[in-house]
């Protein structure tokens, strides 16, 4: 196999990283990609560091015998766990996580040097987001607020409409008062499930707020790596998804249409035993 | 000890059953209760029977060591998954499940026959109150609604108001169009988290509607059990209860309070590797 036509690997504990795959399949529609969700083991978010780091390994080793050409850690806390770990373990394939690339653009497009993040409690008590943005700028100041009902909400497909724009606005509130008290100007939205919700908490807080979709920088960060690896495909016709999970096929169905804006195949979702 | 001073033990996959201790502490305040929530382990809605019979067997195996009474098993899935292996490798200890109680006093209060219910993912599939009412009256006809907004609408302690009313009756539209087509007159709230919302869901569907929380029935059950066994705790004073968490109990002391209307006194609950 010429491994520019190889394919992009992406995983998920579950299936928020459709969001990520969404975005990377519009800006290159021509690749191929194995989409591997790890749903018999999900959350990642409650588990500790070194129990995600074997997680995150049993799946990379998996995708790695696909002979996938590039992976995405599209999920924020095994990135925060794992990312080095996987580089380190797996130094011929290129790997991006998640969270390095929203801090770097939140860090970008904040005027007034005050962001906010958006997350699970995970990712919010793991401080990956507040770490990688001091890293890039000891200036910044950050607020972090626990989202869980987000991913709910997603889940359960509730992502436009008044109701749902009246419930961001009710559980934004510690958000929406400091954006006056702390002069906040770019919100980084810290989950892949949250992506789903974007126009609605646009919606709620006005087009004066950056709001930070780390899956559209994600699919930037694939295109140029893959550009400087000359690994691109091209192929000009549409590439396939594979679609890998580790528990519920049907669930995955389901709730995949959300994310995705499409209907999957249930006969391209394959249950494996990792 | 005096088996009659011994505590109640109660447990949950995490923080839902301190609806079922609240309920039982609410019946009977004299008695000592030792509350277990597995919350490393949660959630068990997603996983295998064998795997959450294993969890109970731990749980239960600590509880018995700390010389409980009476065991409540106060989570729907571990009562599933379970209750008849529990009740068989501890005969020594009587054993409440949350299922059985709730079924019969739906299949009780139902005139129409027709009966629906509100549970997790994982109990709807698992057909646990579908069997258990089959069982008691094959001529119940079961509607069930996976609802899984409602944990975290409990969790993140939106339990009242216009907006979370409002959230319900968009989120039990299918049930709220059975009531009519179906003639359901009694809802069976098939999920530890489910009691603090029970206000505001009597509010949207209305007072024709029997809403069964399995809460109360655990605790009249609980009471005639001790009754019988002349193990009622003699002592007038108020009685103690001892929380155990097997992760983060900060997270636990804080959703607590949603549950129990109290605070929870951090001191009073002990992390436990088990």
């Amino acid at each position: 196999m010429n491994s520019s036509n190889a394919p992009i690997g992406i995983f998920d504990s579950g299936i928020g990283g459709l969001t990520v795959l969404h975005a990377v399949q519009a800006l290159l529609p021509h690749e191929n990609f194995i989409y591997l969700g790890d749903t018999a083991r999900l959350p990642y978010g409650t588990k500790s560091k070194d129990t995600v780091c074997q997680y995150a390994f049993r799946v990379t080793e998996f995708l790695s015998t696909q002979h996938i050409k590039l992976l995405v850690v599209a999920c924020n806390t095994a990135t925060a766990a794992a990312l080095p770990e996987l580089k380190a373990k797996y130094p011929q394939i290129p790997i991006i996580g998640v969270i390095e690339a929203g801090a770097r653009a939140g860090a970008e497009k904040t005027q007034t040097k005050s962001v906010a993040i958006l997350a699970t409690e995970g990712t919010v008590r793991g401080m990956a987001y507040q770490n990688a943005l001091e890293l890039l700028d000891k200036n910044i100041k950050v607020t972090a607020l626990p989202s869980p009902l987000f991913v709910t909400l997603a889940e359960v497909g509730w992502t436009s409409g008044k109701l749902v724009e009246d419930i961001i606005k009710e559980y934004l509130k510690p958000i929406i008062s400091s954006i006056e008290t702390e002069k906040i100007d770019t919100i980084i939205l810290g989950c892949t499930h949250f992506p789903v919700l974007k126009k609605s908490i646009e919606n709620v807080l006005g087009k004066d707020i950056h709001l930070v979709d780390s899956a559209e920088l994600i699919a930037e960060e694939v295109s140029s790596v893959l550009e400087d690896a000359k690994l691109k495909n091209l192929n000009t016709s549409q590439g396939h998804v594979s679609y890998f999970v580790t528990d519920s096929p049907e669930r995955f169905v389901a709730i995949g249409k959300i994310f995705t804006n499409r209907t999957l195949d249930e006969n391209d979702v394959t249950l494996i035993d990792i």
